[in-house]
């Protein structure tokens, strides 16, 4: 799967709700809202993160390469914004929040009806360059994926203590603590 | 949460199963029968394998542990069974037998009712020595979460050409495919 296929990235990213649902929700917050450290996120705030990706992130771009191409940058993403805008909300309510976002995302992505000659056109981002929409798009599914991987890595650390010499036998606590 | 804590363990514990569920059940086989390359695992793999560990891990070393202490190490762990017990079976019947095993496990474990003076016990392990059944149960949490972290850098990677430049901002594909 070398190349971009738009329905296998809808499949994925129509999912992440549920998943992360199953996986966070009345889960104890000794697992959801601890981190890795000063700086660094919890599964709290990674939901938080999400929602505003939904918000200011995949379809405002989609529709600012579509409009104005390779001429205006898309907006530079906030990766801080979670911090005030998931302040006094629980864990269920920014699951309700991301489940509630993300499907209307899924619905302007739908209206678009999106064709080859549309995946191919390019727009620019400020910081890589010239990318095309299928990149922008595959990057949505590989965001989520990517913050899946993070987020079980930061709950598995919780435990490096409790599990003692099995520590070296886990993989999930060999991986670097990347940002995301 | 340095130490353990056994309810926060089974309320992890217990989710896994709806959360691959979740991710997983009609996804494209593009993200779920894709490995990392030769000797590597899918989605579907993974499954496998954390079915057979339902079988022969986790519950069977907790009762070696707490019937023969230290005097009569566990059985050592197939780690390539799930290539002969998944043969002809499909992701979704997987997924059942994985919520099924997962249930039974989880029930056989309440049953123990253990205390903190049975979580202080030892038994012994092949590779690590002598370890505590909290370690153990610790473990069983970690090594769920660790196999989330290695089935979402393992979709990711499907995507690798795909992304284009955004390979450099994806911590997931940052990742040096630990094999768990």
């Amino acid at each position: 799967m070398a190349k971009h296929n738009l329905q296998n990235t809808i499949a994925l990213i129509e999912r992440t709700p549920a998943t992360l649902n199953a996986l966070l929700r009345d889960l104890p917050e000794e697992w959801t809202h601890r981190n890795e450290g000063p700086g660094t996120w919890s599964a709290y705030d990674i939901v938080g993160h999400l929602i505003h990706g939904e918000k200011t992130d995949w379809i405002p771009r989609t529709q600012r390469l579509l409009e104005f191409g390779e001429s205006k940058p898309f907006d530079k993403f906030d990766r801080l914004a979670q911090e005030r805008d998931s302040k006094g909300k629980t864990l269920p309510q920014l699951l309700d929040e991301f489940a509630r976002s993300r499907s209307e995302t899924l619905a302007e992505l739908k209206k678009l009806n999106l064709q080859s000659a549309d995946l191919a056109k390019r727009g620019m981002h400020q910081a890589l360059g010239s990318v095309t929409l299928s990149e922008l798009l595959a990057s949505w599914a590989v965001h989520d994926l990517s913050h899946l991987h993070q987020l079980s890595r930061v709950m598995a650390q919780q435990y490096r203590e409790a599990i003692g010499p099995w520590t070296k036998f886990m993989g999930v606590m060999q991986c670097q603590g990347h940002s995301e």
